[in-house]
C-alpha cells in the first residue's frame, strides 16, 4: 500500500509540532517513596516535521505510549523522547502528560488519614542539537481569607477555596511532593479530604489568623521557589473562587533566574 | 434524490427522542421588564420518531430555530413545539435552551450597579394528545457560612461560594427574575459583581450573622417554593465549594404538590 | 464541642439526598478477568436526612470511602451502602462512581494491541425498606457513516466519531465488558487506539459498507439489550459529532421491560 | 476604613498580573458590516502591581468593564487599557475577552441561510513605556478527509470534524470575518448549520475530492497567513476529532515575520 505520509512536500514549510492529542492511558508514576502510583493520564505526543515530508505516522506514537505506560518517571522521559525522535525520524519530540496524583495527608489535630488529589502536568521536549526542556506543573488547592474583609469587619472575614498553580524548570530533580509541600507551607492554609470536628476548629482559627490576599500568596510562594537553587525558572499563579462574587481573583508571577533581569 | 430517512423501518421500535444537540444560537429572551435581552443559547431540539420511519429530517430543526431565534419567550415555546411537530410529522416535540441571563443589581450599601450572570434552562415538550411539560431551571450562586465552624471556633468561620439550582414546573407564569429573587431572599447571602469597601464590610458581617448548612439552604428555599401556589413541582439542590476541602457539600430536595404524598 | 448538625430541626422537611460530591479518589475495580484495574473515580455519596435532624456528618462519607477504595466491585456496593446507612443513621444511601475503564483491544487485521478508554458510571442506592437500585452506565465511542450521504453522493460519504451511552438496570450480574461488547457488536464500527495501515484500509471499507443513521444505532443497540433477559430497564443514546456541521445529531430510546407497555 | 491593599509591601517582588478572571458579561462587538453584534464574553482583566504595594483594587476592574460593555471594538481596546492603567495606577494592563461570534452563511447549493458560531478571543496589553500587544484568535470548525485512507481503501475514506485555531498579531486592522474566511478558503471544507439534501451531496463529494492531512491544513492556512502583509506573527493549529480513534490528530505551526529566521 502506498505510504501517502511519506510523499515529498514542496511547500517549504516545516511543522513545529504534529502528533496525537487527548489520548487517555493508564500510567504508573514513581513517587518519592519509590512506590509506583497508578493513575490515568491525558497524553499529548508530538514531533517536529521537516519541510520535505508531507506527514508523520500517527500510529507510532501510540506504539511508544504502549511500550512505556507501565513506568513513567521523571528519569525516563528522555528515553521516551529519544524513542519518539528515532521512530518518527524527527529533529524534535514533545511529550505532555496530565494526571491526578494522590498524597496521603493526616488531619492537623485528629491525625485522621485521607488522600488529597493534585493535578500534575509534565511537559518535556528534546531536540537533535541536544537542547532539552522539562517543565513540571502542580496544582495545589488551598484556602484563603481576605485581609481587607477581616480588617474592616466587626466580625468574621470572607474566605474561599483557591487554586495555586506552580510551573518550574529545574537543574536537578525536584519531586512532585516537594513542590506541593512548598506551596502548602507558604500558603499556610492547606486542605484535607477528611477533617474531624477538632480539625475543623483548628483550620477555621488558623485561617482567621493567617489572612492573605491572592497577591500575598503568589509572593510568598515565589520567594520560596526563588530561594531553592534547583529551580531556575518558574511561574506561580493563584485563583481565588471568591465567596462574595461569582468571579475569581487572580495573580501571576514569573521569575527567570537564568537571565540577569527579571522578565516582566 | 432518494430520501433515505423516509424509508420504512421494520424493527418495530419507536425512538423517544431524535434531533440536534449542542447547537449554539444567538437568541433574544423577553425579560420581566418586557425588554428583549440578547444572549447566546445552547440548544437541543428533538422529536419522537414513530416506529414505521427510518429517520428524521435534521435540517428542519435548524430551519425552525432560524425562524424563532429573534424572540424566544416562555409564551411562544408552545408555538415552536407545534411547528416542530408539524414540520417533522411527529407525535411529540422537545426543546431545551440553556443560556446565561443577566440581571442588574445594586450593591447593598454603596448602591453601585453591576450585572450578575445566572445560568438558566428552559425545557419544554408537547405531545399530540395534549400533554405539555415545561420546566424552568435557574442557577443562583450564593455565599454560605458554616454554622458548625462558627460555633466551635474562637474566631472566624469558614465560608464559600455555593450554587443553588432550582427547577420548577408551574401552573402559571413565573418569571426567571422571580425564581432568582426567591432563592436570594431565602439564602440571604446573595452575590454581586461589584462591591465597594463599605459593601464588603456589610456582606462579611451579614455572612457571619447568617450561618447556614447546605441542608438549611435547600430547606429554606424549598419551603418558600412550596408556599407559592403557582409552583406544582420542584427540585432544589445546593452545592458548596467548601473552602476547607477540595470537594463539595451537596443537598437535594424534590417536592411534588401534584401528588398526595411527597416523593422521596 | 457542640454538635450543631445533631440539633433538632423544626421545619418538617426531610432532605432526599445530602452528602459529598466531586471527590476524586483512586479506586480499584474488579474486571471480568478477575484482575484489579486501578483507576481514578469521581465520587458522590449521599444519604437521606430525616426531617428531625438539622444536618448530616460529612466527614463520615470520606471515612467510608477510605475504607473501601482498594476494592470497589459490583458485588460489594451493597455493603458500602449499608455501611453508609448505619454510620449516618439514615433510611437511604446513594453512591455514584464515574471512572475511566480500559480494555485491551487488538486491531482487526494487524492484531496490534492497544488500550481503549470507556467512561463508566455506577449508581447504586439502598433503602431501609429493602428497596435497592443499581444502574450501570457505559460510554462507547464508535464511528458512524451517513446512509443518506452515501446514497445521494457519487463518491464518498461523510462519517464521524459518535458516542453511544447505555444505562441499564439488571436482575443479574452483567460485566462492564459485556455491555461494551454488545454496543460495539451492534454498532459494527468500533474504535481502536492503534491501527496500522492495513487496519485503516479495513475500517474505512467496513464503514462504507455499514452506513447507519444515529436512529439505526440506537435501534440496533436497543434490540440487542431488549433480547438479554438479564436487562430489565435501559436507555440508549447516541450522539454523532457530525463532520458536516458544528452541532451533533442525537437519538434516545428508553425501554422498561418491568412494565407491560413501553414508556414513551 | 483602612485600605489594606494600599499598605506598603517590603518583599521586593512586583507581580506581573493581578486582577479578575472568568467574569461573564454581555458585550456588543462591532462587526465588519459596522453593525453591533450582541454576545456574552468571558472576561479577564489584569494589571501589573509594583513591588511597593501590597494589593490592587479588584472592584475597579468591574467598574471599567461596566463602562465599556456596550461597545467593545478592536479600536477602543487601547482606551480601555489606558483607563485600567490610570485607575489602578499601574505600569501595564492586560485584557482578555473570549466570546462566541456568529456569521450568517448560505448553503453551497440551496443557498439556505443559517448562523455559524466561531469562538473568538482578543488579548490586548499596554505598558507605560508605549509597548502594546494585541493578539486575535479565531476557532474555525471544518471537515477533513484522510488522504491515506482514500488512497489505500477500495471505497470511501474516513473524515471528521476538525477545529482550526489561528492566533495573529497584526500591523493593521484585520477583521474577525477576514481571518475566518481565510481559514475556510484554505481548508476548503467549511461547515454550515443548515444543509439541504442537495447541499449534503455537494459537501460529501467536495470532501472526497479534497483530502487533507492535519499537516496539510496547517500548512495551507500558514502559507496564506504568511502572504498577508498585515499579519506579522501567527500560530495555526488544527485538531482532528478522528472518526477511527477516540483521540485527536494535531498539528501546530508558528511563524514570526518580525524576525529574520523562523522560530521552531
Amino acid at each position: 500500500m502506498k505510504d501517502v505520509q511519506n510523499e515529498a512536500d514542496y511547500r517549504n514549510l516545516a511543522i513545529n509540532k504534529v502528533g496525537i492529542r487527548n489520548i487517555k492511558y493508564p500510567i504508573s508514576v514513581l513517587d518519592r517513596a519509590h512506590a509506583a502510583q497508578h493513575t490515568v493520564a491525558d497524553v499529548n505526543l508530538y514531533v517536529q516535521l521537516p519541510e520535505e515530508f508531507r506527514g508523520t505516522h500517527m500510529s507510532r506514537f501510540v506504539e511508544i505510549l504502549n511500550r512505556y505506560q507501565r513506568e513513567i518517571d521523571v528519569r525516563n522521559l528522555d528515553e521516551i523522547l529519544s524513542s519518539m525522535r528515532e521512530h518518527l525520524h524527527s529533529e524534535a519530540a514533545y511529550l505532555e502528560l496530565s494526571f491526578p496524583y494522590f498524597i496521603e495527608k493526616h488531619a492537623p489535630i485528629s491525625k485522621a488519614s485521607s488522600l488529597m488529589e493534585y493535578n500534575c502536568t509534565m511537559m518535556a521536549s528534546q531536540h537533535r542539537n541536544g537542547t532539552k526542556d522539562f517543565v513540571l506543573t502542580v496544582k495545589v488547592p488551598i484556602m484563603t481569607l481576605c485581609p481587607c474583609s477581616k480588617e474592616i469587619s466587626d466580625r468574621g472575614a470572607h474566605n474561599q477555596r483557591s487554586l495555586v498553580t506552580v510551573s518550574a524548570r529545574m537543574n536537578n530533580l525536584v519531586w512532585i511532593e516537594e513542590l506541593i509541600e512548598l506551596v502548602e507551607r507558604q500558603a499556610v492554609l492547606d486542605l484535607y479530604a477528611l477533617l474531624k470536628r477538632e480539625d475543623e476548629k483548628f483550620v477555621t482559627e488558623r485561617a482567621y489568623d493567617n489572612p492573605a490576599f491572592v497577591e500575598d500568596v503568589v509572593r510568598e510562594v515565589a520567594l520560596a521557589l526563588r530561594a531553592d537553587p534547583r529551580i531556575e525558572w518558574f511561574t506561580v499563579e493563584s485563583e481565588n473562587m471568591e465567596s462574595i462574587h461569582n468571579h475569581n481573583a487572580y495573580a501571576f508571577v514569573e521569575i527567570d533566574r537564568r537571565v540577569p533581569a527579571r522578565k516582566t
